[in-house]
């Protein structure tokens, strides 16, 4: 048993696994920047007030967060998402260009009962726009968010999209006292199954009939049929706004990704219009989602500013990559070892530092090893090249290089020469 | 009044700064890499009985620690540096080969008085060489930090390097009784000067002999009156391992930026053997350091494993370049907006989609802009280029690329024309 282990819920990423993490979060990264999103990063805890803020997270969320005090007494708490502290940021900087595009990538904590593929602490790579009430805003972030699954190598994806307008209109009209809790059972539909939010919306006070009209609403998978739904001015809006974010869909060629469906609630509370969720591979698991929130930054003390954003859970992303063997790295980043026989240390140095100038990572010996012992560790550490130096080579300016798999050697005069080869 | 601000010694880094700090956590990692040191992630918060281990970080230390409890009633803290979870992770996994080289970039917590240049949350960026007692490895981790400043631009710094036993068996020698005390005046020295090292360590207990012996001794710049004050077989042995990393230095072609200095001394106490600190620029401004600690991973319930590394204070190296006005890079790494005139919106995805395909960042309006608003965002944000399409641009099918610095504008066919143009 270890002395001291990770605390309960949290996980060490050894360099193996971090590489293949990083490949995703480098390729999100690198897609978000294409389409002109900008970085902002925040700390990360925050005050207990703001993460507590009622919409903010909505009662759930508070039980999660990480809640500790400073020395002076003040009350701070983890962050347990970055939409919360994007708000703050704009709410206290009206000076910032609108839209606001920006991407964050990082960590993020909740007091969850951890269990497969669910830690207390985790990573989300978001996209938002704020400033723009725009359905094309909207739809831009659906886009990007397509566009990165495709670069990181997803074929099947889907991307389910409603309005919260919709829904809450619908159960309006049919009477229903506290929206909420229906929201609540709804949410439970993919996890739970259709007898459990059944029973939940009994509980939850709905007559029979309406829990009939909800469970026939939630199972609307296409806009004709809604179409065929609406009962009230109210709806046909939302249905007109839903209709054209779609719309501006079609523009970016992803239309075949994205479909319609009103049993998507997402379960935090701040969202003001569309919502989104997206489910990779035949498991159709949920690797993120996100929505419109035009009222949280008001909330936290700004001027009234639409905003609409996405979340990926960079864990699923992994995890779903790895199992469908979509990160097939090399072991290791490290390219070449330079491997030196002898009394030969000038001349490893130089090939070192020539094949880093040439862009090839590399390393060598700081351990004293014999060249056999030098040779195990290239093996054990899976790099795939060593460049091997012994006197002769040292002294006639060759080199030797050995790819480790195949036990294959080729003498080399240039380091252009082995930059070639690997 | 911002309703909510950041929590005291926080801040947020907005998109203009945080892409100045990319660029150095950017050029920090690929240097880094090519060195073939591998990436580690650990948890941001480590059980209290870890963080505050004894020899881990010293009792000074314990005070600057978030400490929080979690719902389970266990002891956590917030990780106030990256080395002792790598040593955690280092006593938990012996099947890792040896050397292990890893690079680790990320937040620490420090609850300390915030002042200008300090916070309570700060980055540090950290390569260490695990299992190697050789000097090689220390002069590696000094070579690796020389070329990472030079990378960055730096052209004047100073690796000032000394050894802890060779301070310690000379106090020792002197009879000197709590020889931590003696080392905490003289880590003073470069703060609070001379006169503030003499008196404390008068305070300490010691006599005017003593005091002038060790001021005498600290005052030493080069090996050569080092070797002079040689006095104990302790001492020879620990001057001959110092003088073996400086000879190990040389094969890197660093050496003019090393100088021996035995007034160094580093706070924290787990150093075993050479220790460094690297100061840059005319103000002579600390930005890293680190040393040997062969103790540390056995301490933690692992082997006896001996590992030196260093660390930079990525908010010292950001401050500092942009003072030095060495990180002028563009307001935005957005390239180019694409500007729509009129019923183009298809041409503008279009022509977005292939300059991303070319590699070239680009955004468009999704406010339902007309083209001068467009252009006055273009301006706001600093982008440097604008792709006007207007309807005759769309029909036949060119491009309007403008310089939004010299008005200039060019007619051009194909986005290969663009990317040359930009």
């Amino acid at each position: 048993m270890p002395k001291f282990q990770t605390p309960r819920g949290t996980r060490d990423f050894l360099p193996e696994k971090m590489t293949r993490r990083q490949s995703v979060l480098d390729t999100l990264r690198s897609v978000f920047e294409k389409w002109g999103y900008e970085p902002l990063e925040t700390p990360a805890f925050e005050d207990w007030a703001l993460l507590s803020a009622k919409q903010g997270g909505g009662e759930e969320i508070k039980k999660e967060i990480f809640y500790f005090k400073d020395k002076g007494g003040r009350e701070l708490g983890l962050r347990f998402d970055l939409t919360i502290p994007l708000a703050r940021v704009i709410a206290n900087n009206p000076q910032l260009p609108k839209p606001f595009k920006r991407y964050a990538i990082g960590r993020v904590w909740r007091y969850d009962e951890p269990q497969a593929g669910r830690y207390r602490e985790f990573w989300q790579a978001d996209v938002d726009i704020v400033g723009s009430p725009e359905s094309e805003a909207d739809a831009e972030i659906m886009a990007v968010a397509c566009e990165a699954l495709l670069v990181l190598g997803f074929e099947q994806f889907e991307v389910r999209v409603s309005d919260r307008r919709i829904l809450d209109s619908f159960v309006k009209s049919l009477g229903v006292k506290e929206p909420v809790k229906v929201f609540r059972a709804i949410d439970k539909l993919e996890k739970a199954g259709e007898e459990q939010v059944r029973s939940e919306l009994r509980k939850a006070g709905l007559g029979a009939g309406q829990v009939t009209e909800i469970m026939r609403f939630i199972a609307v998978k296409s806009m004709e049929q809604l179409r065929s739904l609406v009962s009230s001015d109210e709806m046909r809006e939302a249905l007109a706004e839903l209709d054209s974010v779609l719309a501006a869909m079609k523009g970016y060629g992803y239309s075949t990704y994205v479909r319609a469906d009103m049993s998507l609630v997402r379960g935090l509370e701040y969202y003001t219009g569309p919502v989104f969720e997206i489910k990779v591979g035949a498991g159709r698991l949920s690797i993120g989602g996100g929505g419109r929130y035009d009222g949280l930054i008001q909330l936290l003390g700004g001027k009234a500013t639409p905003a609409t954003g996405i979340s990926f859970g960079v864990e699923r992303l992994v995890d779903i990559m790895e199992a469908e063997k979509m990160l097939e790295l090399p072991k290791t980043k490290t390219s070449v070892f330079v491997a030196g026989a002898g009394d030969v240390r000038p001349a490893v140095l130089k090939a070192a530092k020539e094949l880093r100038r040439a862009g090839i990572s590399c390393e060598y010996d700081v351990m004293q090893r014999d060249l056999g012992k030098q040779l195990q560790y290239v093996n054990a550490k899976g790099v795939p090249y060593a460049l091997i130096i012994g006197e002769k080579e040292a002294k006639e300016g060759i080199y030797r290089l050995r790819n480790m798999k195949t036990g294959e050697e080729k003498l080399l005069k240039t380091v252009e020469e082995i930059a070639q080869m690997i």
